[in-house]
This record gives C-alpha cells, sequence and structure tokens, in this order.
C-alpha cells in the first residue's frame, strides 16, 4: 500500500493550500474535536472548509460518533472525492481514518496531527479504530492517510501535560529502533530534530511491515501491558492518558526485560531514567496486574493462549514476538511494583 | 489485493475439510443467518465449527448486527489466525466480510455462497458493507475473501423465488462482457455451467480494477436505478428482493440506453425479453421514479452532479461511466412506465 506523503512544515495554512492546489481537491471536510476546533483551527480557517466536530476525549473513539459522523458526511453530500482532513490528536486520526475508510468503501483522508504524540505515533501507520466493549482498538482497518502534514506550531496550543505524556512514544522508538535519536533525547536535542527524526524512523518500520506481522511489532514495546492498563482505566469510568499508560507499559516491561535477561541493568537503568525524567508521571506504588490482566488475554496481538511483547535487548535494539504464557506471568507478576 | 481462490465443488463439506486441514485453521466459526441456520448449516455440521447466527434479511445489514456479530466474536475469543466462515447470501457475504475486515484490523474470511444470487454476484468481489439510513451499502470496505466455494448442492434447499431473482445479475454479467454466456442462457444451458462461467467473468472483471475505477463498472449495470429502487423501499420498510430492483433497473435503463441510441431495437428486445422471461416479475405500470429519484443523487459512484451509469451498447459489450444529470434525467423521466 502507498505510504503517506510526509510534509514537514512552519506554514501549515500554506502547505494545505499548495496540496489542495496541487491534487485538485475541490471537496474537502475538516474533522475536529471540540478541542482542536477552538485552538487549531484557526491557523487553517481561510481554508474555508465544511467543519465536523465531536467530544473531545478517548470515549469518542466510539460507534456512536461514527454514526455522528456518518451522517454529517451524508448531509454534506460527501462523495469518494471529498478529502476528510483529520485535525487533531490520536482520537481524531484514529476514528476520522476509520470513517474515512469506511464511508463509501473509502474516501482518502489526511492527517494534521495537532498533538506531539500524534505527530510522532498516532498519525503514522495506518492504524485506525475505535473501542470497543473497553477494548482499545479492537474495531478498525489498516489504511494508509494520503499525506501527513507535521507542523510544531500546533505544540504551542497544547497544556504541558499532553507534551510530557508524548516522550513515551519518543523514547519508546528511540529504545527499540534508534540509537541516535536515543541520545539526541538525552542531550536535550532540537525539538524539531527529534519529531522528524521519530517519525521517519517509524514510517520505515511501517513500510517494512504494513500489516504489523514482524518487525513492525518493535513499535509495540510498552504496548501489551500499556494497552491492558488503558482498557482497565476505561472499564472503571477514568481514562489514563495515552502516553502515561505506554510509560507505565514500558517501566513494566523493562523489569520483563531484565528479569529474563533480555536486558543488562546499565542499559535498563538508562532507559527507564530517561522515561521518568522525560514522562515524569509518578507511577511509586502502583501494582495494578491484578486489575488489567484479563485485558491482556484480548491483544490482538495474541494467538493461542500467549502473550506477545517486544522488548529492547540493548538500546536502538529491539526484539518483537518474545512470547509468555498468561500462567508465567501471574507467577512472576512482574515482580511486583515499579 | 490477492485474489480468492475458487473452489467448485459438488460436495462441500469435504472441500472445506480438506481446504481447513491444509491452510492449517485450528479455529474457525460459522456465520449464518436464520434461513441457512437450518437449511445450510446441516450440509458442513460434521466439521464441528462454532457458530453465529443473526435474523434473515436485508434489515440485518445494519449497525445492530455488526455489534452483535462482535460481541459474539469476543466470547468466542477469536483472534486473527481465526477464520470466519460466511455461510449464506448477499447479506451473510456483505455483512460478515465487513465485520472480518473490522475486527482487530481484519481476520480471514471466506465466502460459502448458498443462494444462486450470491454464488454469481454478492460472494465475489470483495465489496463488503452494511446499509445506513436507508442507504444501500454506503459503510464498507473493499476487501476479498481468502477463497469462494461454489456448490450447487444448496440450490435445493431454495425456494423458487430466490432462483429466478437471481437471474437479473446472470444477465447482466452477460449482457455487459460474455455474448456466448448469453446465448447459453437463451438455449436453456447447464446451470451449473452457466453459474461457473458468470463467477469467472465476474472475477475476470475484478482482477482487472478491484477498486471499482473503471472497467469493473460495467457490472453495474441495472444497478443505479436498481439501488435507488431497494433504497426507497428500505425507507418504506417493504424491502424489495435485490435480484428484483435489479431487473426492474436494467429495463429502465434499457430505455435509457435505447432513448440515447446507445444500443439498437433488436438487441434492446433480445436483453428486456430474456430478462422478462427469466425473472418473470411482473413490472407492469410500475413508475417509482418520483419515489427513488432522491437516491439517485447518493449513489457512490457519482461525483459532481452528475449520475454515472453502465449500458450495454450491443450484447455483451457494455459502456460505463455514461453520465447524466440529475436535471436531465426528470425531464425525460426515463420515458414513464415499463
Amino acid at each position: 500500500m502507498q505510504m503517506p506523503e510526509l510534509v514537514f512544515t512552519k506554514t501549515i495554512s500554506e502547505s494545505l493550500n499548495h496540496y489542495c492546489s496541487l491534487n485538485q481537491i475541490k471537496n474537502a471536510i475538516i474533522l475536529c474535536d471540540s478541542n482542536t476546533s477552538v485552538h487549531c483551527l484557526p491557523l487553517i480557517s481561510e481554508l474555508n472548509f465544511k467543519v465536523v466536530a465531536f467530544p473531545a476525549g478517548e470515549v469518542s473513539k466510539s460507534f456512536e460518533q461514527v454514526n455522528f459522523i456518518l451522517n454529517q458526511l451524508i448531509d454534506l453530500n460527501a462523495d469518494r472525492q471529498t478529502l476528510l482532513i483529520n485535525l487533531g490528536g490520536g482520537v481524531v486520526s484514529d476514528l476520522g481514518g476509520f470513517v474515512a475508510s469506511i464511508y463509501k468503501r473509502g474516501i482518502p483522508f489526511i492527517n494534521i496531527p495537532t498533538s506531539l504524540l500524534g505527530m510522532v505515533d498516532a498519525s503514522i501507520g495506518g492504524k485506525t479504530g475505535i473501542d470497543f466493549l473497553n477494548y482499545k482498538n479492537i474495531i478498525g482497518v489498516f489504511n494508509h492517510p494520503k499525506a501527513i502534514f507535521i507542523s510544531s506550531e500546533f505544540l504551542k496550543t497544547l497544556p504541558q501535560d499532553e507534551l510530557k505524556s508524548a516522550w513515551s512514544e519518543i523514547i519508546k522508538t528511540a529504545s527499540i529502533a534508534n540509537i541516535g535519536l536515543f541520545h539526541t533525547i538525552e542531550s536535550n536535542g532540537d525539538l524539531d530534530e527529534v519529531i522528524k527524526e521519530c517519525v521517519l524512523t517509524k514510517s520505515r518500520l511501517v513500510e517494512m511491515d504494513f500489516k504489523d506481522q514482524n518487525i513492525r511489532q518493535l513499535l509495540n514495546f510498552g504496548h501489551t501491558i500499556g494497552h491492558a492498563l488503558e482498557s482497565y482505566h476505561l472499564e472503571i469510568n477514568k481514562p489514563i492518558h495515552h502516553g502515561y499508560a505506554v510509560a507505565y507499559g514500558m517501566l513494566m516491561e523493562l523489569k520483563l526485560a531484565l528479569h529474563i535477561g533480555n536486558i543488562n541493568k546499565i542499559e535498563f537503568n538508562r532507559v527507564s531514567e530517561l522515561i521518568k525524567l522525560k514522562v515524569g508521571y509518578d507511577f511509586s506504588g502502583t501494582d495494578l496486574f491484578d486489575f488489567y490482566s484479563k485485558y491482556l488475554s484480548a491483544d490482538k496481538k495474541n494467538n493461542d493462549s500467549n502473550i506477545s511483547f517486544s522488548l529492547p535487548k540493548s538500546i536502538g535494539n529491539g526484539q518483537y514476538q518474545w512470547k509468555v504464557s498468561l500462567d508465567q506471568l501471574k507467577n512472576w507478576k512482574i515482580e511486583g511494583i515499579i
């Protein structure tokens, strides 16, 4: 499947206008949430496209919102030539990408990530989808946007909290596939450079394995436990930020890697410390294994009854499809608390 | 995208068993409707797969049933290696194919069409989907089954009505792409041969143009008006059989072709008469244009404000993307009744 065009820009409105002229887009609809409609839409409002907005938050990754957006597309007479512009973080690109993929069996869409997490992770890779019965992303399709526009202009619109949690995915990508990027982060390198290098690293993995059957699974480091934790938090109606869940997942899975001798103590400490430093969320005393473990068995990446993990062997060098049975995991309980 | 394996068989249970062994299928779930669970399931029940059944009928092509089936898949612990077996007519393969395509971003599925219409048309081509707000198939994805099993054993289980309406699609395929098949139908050739030739003809068109952007659109002959009529019938809660809607659509569109000089009177009569003879539905006195015309503008194949038609120029030789504006159509009103 054709990879999306990657556009790194500092003038989003101009770049988008240029893209639409070049691709002869006659009809476009901007999809945003209740936050990005206020904070981000003004940056491209001169383009005068129609707008559909839904309530911000992970709870919107639901069939209810799919229905709402489909209704809007029909009302706006969207046809197969209409471009859907997903303006927002991961929720907007996941939900918007899914709707664009199933409306009239697929209309073109582009992603304009407005959060750091969206830029470095969610908007890239063609994984679209929604949650169902508290299972994260259990419904969806693989489908690439036509283009992804990365502009750090949007980062000024974000609360500090959003910026910090996104470091999880950046450190993850560096840990399993790019030691140079890891060094840049450790030495507080330029943010625009970090974003670009992270986007390119993820894109390369996606291009090699779009359907997530082998090497792309490296990107799941921290996500096996992270997703289970998110599912549990959805169940109790207290959603946790994806970035924090992944940070927790990475810290736990690093312990697993250390336990099985997959990573040495020095590198274990280096990755763990960078996560704690950059993400800065206090996980101490957290032991939720008994609550989230049932969600581990529903993970999409499993087959038979084993749980599949991706773990770093050393910094920049990951290993995927490391199998652990749920029973083994229960016996071990990931050595208690962080 | 890889074309499905086509299996023509007279011993479905044996062929399916062979397929599952060969492909090392450990876990399979049969999806059927309330009719095929009674009449068709017994033919493969010795294989002892799990079964999910939903109420028969076009009304089941809904988000409500998508939700129900997804719930069942989760309850049955379906993972990405689980095979979904769609056992039924077009509703089962459209709905089951769609659910298989979005569950965990896609699990493998096969189609076992049990109706003549399913065999010659719906099960082939990778168009999956459901209806929404009375718009037929407006939600869905393009995705091929791994295999399609064609066995005329199932035809014995069908009411006469089902058999007759399916002739619409067979005559359609012959009219626009296979004059040899048209002759075979006219001369009452062997049904198994007709089915096989029709399946192969449609498969060739699909292989040339999977995403329905050019030559595959030939297969839409009768469907522009046929779908609009079906949508209208859904709106008034009196669903019409797809085959009858297509027969009506073909008869109307043939008039359009004659009117614009696209087909000569002799061939017009030959196709029209064969439709009336084989489908045998009495359309005389029917003029529903004012009721269904609003649905013409929502057709997936349209762009800008034109309606797109596929029409035969002569038997076996069709033409696609013939554009008519809704205003032109309104002025003409397809010359009144049939």
